[in-house]
């Protein structure tokens, strides 16, 4: 009798979550904009000039896709929430749904020549590293609260746990780098989101 | 036979309800703009000085989603849906769907010297109490229809009711505050909204 | 065997449509803009200017949310999808997420002392009376081709729709309404949702 | 005890699909913009010369419906998923919440006399042909990996790769003619959605 509810609750979390991953990653579009053309100036070249526009929207689609990816994986081994779960997850959401500011943030700054470029590329990195860590919380939430719908090994826990810590000491790596290239921060992000795509593909598939 | 068609109306309400959540819980990012820099101007104290901007965002965020898990709650314990209730959920959800305005607003007058931050603060509050008053009406509208899946004491039914109502109260008293200081009032709905959080957290978690 | 999938893609349809009711009804607030003051000028007498924002905010969001409870109620009466069913839903869905355009355009115009605040409350009109259209061809459709879940005498099946003939008409009658007076058209259709709610709420509530 | 979560997590992929199909479909009316009228400009006709505008929403609105009955049909055939089948999905949606852009740069520079007109047109149908391709992947991957729910000849396979192939040699025959006459590609892209729409509406309604 008791399982029912909870399960009910593990998807309504799951379909709010899903219709926040799938706003956040539409309205990344919102970010791009028409060229304004000067006067003898031609679109193609003028679109051409934009690619930190499109390169910072592709990196924050594919890392949106991959977020929600694992999200999916993660809940399909969670049967039951509890309200910290809630909580977690919320503040997980709240930076997913941020993303686009940041985003555009970079896009915006990525060809500055001074130290604004750095900093946008902080902020950017920064952001992905808070939501790596709420990732890594909601899997220790569940695991230490037996949240999770079958019994693992110590052994398997803590391997399960240092996948995430990986994962969020990447992405703070990335704030560190910000400050050396931020257009190489842009492309370490974006290959790897393409890496933990294709890992994910290999190992689960 | 009559219980199928109910149950699957009280989830089309939720699925609704948690899309327009979702969806003006997402939205809040597009107020957030990046700065206009002046020449010689740079990035990161601009950013900082959106202050503003990031805590009305933080506080907005905080206080829907505090509502989308309340509002899970609490369609958790109704079980039958009628015309009623589907119009007093529309009633929440306008002034859920609202709330990105006053956002807007509250961050962009929150430092204004004159009376016109008091304005601002005292339009978000009564945004918040609006949509507090169809929370509980909501609630007693259920009971009072025995749409509610178990019977409760009449004791308990005015102990549920009672907590909505100091909920209301607590925002209405905020509409009071906005003429005092907007900062404070902002800081206060906030440090409500993680109030509420734990403390259902701590009772029900 | 046959029942199974036809039921699931109901279910789709009305997920996809909700969907994009949820979508519309939130993206209006997008459109209220924080008032742009000029020295000296303060934000409430402002705010209060803007009145038909607001106005063309709440007879748009009670539209929508009728329209939404409507298409609710007609969906929990058809059993069964065919493709036709599906496009003439997609008429009604371009109809409904246009909306918030012409609401802009309404609330922009509605001052305005020539004839264009009689061209933007006819397009506003226009837009509801093509949504009614389809929503009659929707029912219509699923009455003529046996997709209502249970059988309807003649009366029944010429009286229910008639019912939304008549919605149609009304609006019809608003594109004529348009060109005497924009504000009335405004009020009339606002109250127009409010008596379609009601009326809804005393006769099925 | 395995089909079960395979079946939920097709699902869960389906309802992601249909939020980012949704979005993307309601986003496209942001991009319709309140003329701007000069001293002694009237609304009539300065909407009808914002038709590009209205043709760009429509053909984009017709085009995302199609694609979404299309998944939708695809979808009830798939009945398992697999790493792969998620990550061409996320290819397929990239390219479904893109095309809100392309619709807006076409929309500007439909009536620019020069070639702008024609990278416009040759972006937007660039942007469809990618969707296509993805698509067509999305099938041949299903169909190789065994993710259908029924077994197919290889002729009836071969039959049903290639009119996804059909589709997409007509989108990369829309880039050809972009460069030829920009406002007889959107006609034809239209026409295109709408005929795709009737013939299916004929052969499987």
């Amino acid at each position: 009798m008791n399982a029912q509810p909870d399960l009910a609750e593990t998807s309504r979390i799951e379909a709010f979550s899903d219709g926040i991953f799938a706003i956040a990653i539409t309205l990344l579009v919102l970010e791009l904009h028409i060229p304004d053309l000067e006067p003898g100036e031609r679109l193609w070249p003028a679109l051409v000039d934009e690619w930190p526009q499109f390169g910072a929207y592709l990196t924050s689609f594919a890392i949106l896709g991959i977020m929600w990816i694992n999200h999916h994986s993660m809940f399909r081994q969670i049967q039951r929430a509890d309200r910290g779960l809630m909580f977690l997850n919320l503040g997980l959401l709240l930076w997913a749904a941020l993303l686009p500011f940041p985003t555009n943030l970079f896009a915006e700054f990525l060809q500055d020549e001074g130290t604004d470029a750095h900093v946008a590329a902080a902020v950017y990195s920064t952001n992905l590293t808070l939501a790596a860590i709420f990732f890594s919380a909601i899997w220790w939430h569940a695991l230490r609260n037996h949240l999770v719908d079958h019994e693992m090994t110590p052994a398997e826990q803590r391997s399960s746990v240092l996948r995430y810590s990986v994962g969020t000491l990447l992405y703070a790596a990335a704030i560190g780098l910000s400050f050396i290239s931020a257009p190489i921060t842009l492309l370490v992000l974006f290959l790897l989101a393409v890496y933990y795509g294709f890992e994910q593909l290999r190992t689960r598939g």
